[in-house]
């Protein structure tokens, strides 16, 4: 995907520091969370990097990027172990010596004894920084982070005029307190914003993404704002980035590109950023002075769990009976044991009965049920992995249908988007009903 | 964290392509997932780097890595649109035409129309490759890729000696069924490995990561295996990891520190690699001949979802009732308006009668409920956002207890951690009834 084009050279990047990245032991959360607040400050930035604990490989890549850009920023390596490197290196490779701050050593060992650890040797390295580097304090942890321009007259050959580098330890939480604290301003005041970026998120359900990218492809060449569609579990969404000189700027920018969007999306588009399609159900429901109870088979409570995630959903969701054994779903939901037995309990009729059953025991006005093969095994000829026939309940009836998801997709996605699968056909009822769709 | 030590050069690197990346839309998982198989195949990987869909900052990284590794493995890039930069880019790098190759325009015409879609011209440019590349097949989207040595005499300055570059597309599936299909067995044929990798996870629950590294601590030192631990939601893990001449060698390795491990850790350990506490409680249960219900408010489902999670789970979980609302605590699970009203929703007495009603309702051996305040909103100075309280229901009596999180670990950690919390009250009590604790 593309973005509203950068007009300057690429000024700052992004440098990771640790082994457990190159074995893949983690994601690299970090570089995404500094990505995200670098363009929420409208600063770009164009290279990212990850080198391991090693002296030598990670002296070479600072010097690389010393060369390149005006701002480095770096996580990781900068705990109290042998293999936290990162300070030790930059002052190597920038040719200074290290000098111990008795006022960072001072809080190091306070914050120690404070948790009731007495200060060790190896806690006492973390009080170096090069000469004329600044503090960039840690307000939670024990490990100080550096801002230090190492050749601030420019007579060093191969290091950009003015190339300032900015340490992070590796652990997100203290990462990010350092940002916010102190790194968001000192960057806001390098003067190295290109405008501001704006963004927003359409969520779409029930449209595969290569079609929603065909209904809207005359926007996916957009210069500013960019429109760009991803795939996610059952949901596709598009996102609408924006760059201005202001924030107000870039949002009337994505204002109009948002209208021509939904109207296109129809009732595929259930929301926008942070909504889910449980949030959106349990707003519309709760403008209805409505409530809705579940009856899960195949999703487990799963459908449930989506709810319960959304604060405040107790003033809709009352709750239901996870029936997954065939006892349950008769002495719990009254599901007739001919029900089960001529139909099976992968079928239309048991769903239909057992939203309709949970619909009756807890009081509610809506009610879905789902009943499925999740996989890997229990598939048939007939009733396939994959299979899932989801019924929706409510004040004007029952009604109850199937989906194929087809076996490749695997237990979780299946679980998952079948609960999605319910809640979407609930929102498009209760739309249709109300005559908005 | 270490790792056992290289003894070779820096010969692989990888270098993922997209605009998205550096604005922090999505996480890198593609350069996780490299990480992971160059691991397993035992070839060491130095450095990662990330650039966007611009063609001048494109070809520099290249040319930079190029001077620095033998493997170079990008990703992202190949699609048909016109940010998708990465062979023309990599043809530019290193001064060779591209061609048309018939047997991939072809290939891509048949998969396309297999779709139901018609050919586009966008799609022409993806069969272009340049002169003397090889193709690396992708078996299930329209992308190929290639291996290509761009100077094979090494007559070029600036290059290492018998440079390669792979490309993938950044589709992670097609990525990695190129990987599987081909690539691996090309790396592993061209002399890279030094050694093979075996890592093991232990999995830990109920105790703190920093109590846990100090227990531990004479092995966080230990090079070969290394030892490394993670704080995960409420659980903690330790990774192992051995290098060896092969796979044998290297599990060999790692035997007698997972048995000092294991001694060490006592009940806190519940499982290894991809087991879940879910899981684990499961099998117990199974090889027992139990069964299991569950009765739900604060994770409203998220329990069951847990359990319902694993594959073959309907064979000991029956079920059992999301009691969200009071009124289905009351009229499902037979709790008391009494208990309800003198001692609060969030309290033992209801949690014991949640647990005991859902066993008595499904006939379960074995019966768990929650009841908290997950919030954000509805804590209070007597019962704080974070305070839950778990029963567990068993033929020997029910015991409930509270757990205090604290608020700002937010809904959805209070809410996956209640059920970890649960499952592992669950786990211990049975382990210890057994006389295996």
């Amino acid at each position: 995907m593309s973005v509203p084009p950068s007009e300057g050279p690429g000024d700052v990047e992004v440098l990771c520091v640790g082994t457990e990245l190159l074995l893949g032991s983690i994601l690299n959360g970090n570089a995404r969370w500094l990505a995200e607040q670098l363009a929420g400050l409208g600063i770009p930035h164009h290279r990212q990097g990850v080198v391991g604990d090693n002296r030598e490989r990670l002296i070479a890549a600072l010097r690389e990027a010393a060369g390149r850009c005006r701002v480095l920023i770096t996580t990781g390596g900068l705990g109290p172990t042998p293999d936290d490197l990162t300070t030790e290196a930059i002052a190597a490779a920038f040719g200074a010596p290290l000098e111990e701050r008795p006022e960072v050593w001072a809080d190091i060992q306070a914050k120690l004894v404070a948790r009731g650890r007495p200060p060790a040797a190896s806690n006492r390295r973390q009080a170096l920084l090069p000469v004329g580097a600044t503090l960039l304090p840690n307000p939670t942890g024990t490990a100080p982070g550096m801002i230090w321009t190492p050749d601030p007259e420019g007579k060093e050959a191969g290091l950009r005029p003015g190339f300032t580098v900015l340490t992070f330890p590796g652990v997100p939480s203290e990462m990010r307190a350092m940002w916010q604290a102190t790194a968001a301003d000192w960057l806001q005041r390098a003067g190295l914003s290109q405008g501001v970026f704006a963004s927003r998120t359409l969520r779409f359900w029930g449209v595969a993404e290569s079609s929603l990218a065909e209904q809207v492809s005359d926007w996916l060449d957009s210069p500013n704002p960019t429109v760009a569609p991803y795939a996610g579990t059952g949901e596709v969404t598009l996102r609408l980035t924006a760059r201005a000189g202001d924030a107000a700027a870039a949002a009337r920018l994505l204002e109009p590109v948002e209208a021509d969007l939904r109207q296109r999306g129809g009732l595929h588009l259930y929301g926008a950023d942070g909504d889910s399609l449980a949030s959106v159900v349990l707003d519309l429901l709760r403008r209805r002075g409505e409530t809705l109870a579940v009856a899960e088979s195949c999703t487990g409570g799963g459908l449930g769990g989506a709810l319960a995630a959304v604060p405040g959903a107790s003033d809709v969701f009352l709750g239901g009976v996870i029936a997954y054994a065939n006892a349950v779903k008769r002495n719990l939901l009254g599901v007739s044991p001919e029900a089960l037995e001529h139909w099976g309990a992968v079928s239309d009729p048991v769903a239909l009965a057992m939203a309709e059953g949970v619909r009756q025991i807890t009081g509610s006005d809506w009610a879905l049920a789902t009943t499925g093969v999740a996989g890997p095994g229990g598939g048939s000829a007939d009733k396939p992995v994959g299979l899932v026939h989801i019924a929706v309940a409510g004040p004007d009836g029952t009604v109850s249908a199937p989906v194929r998801f087809g076996a490749r997709r695997g237990r979780s996605w299946i679980q998952a988007v079948s609960a999605g699968e319910a809640l979407d056909r609930l929102r498009r009822r209760v739309l249709e009903s109300a005559g908005q769709g």
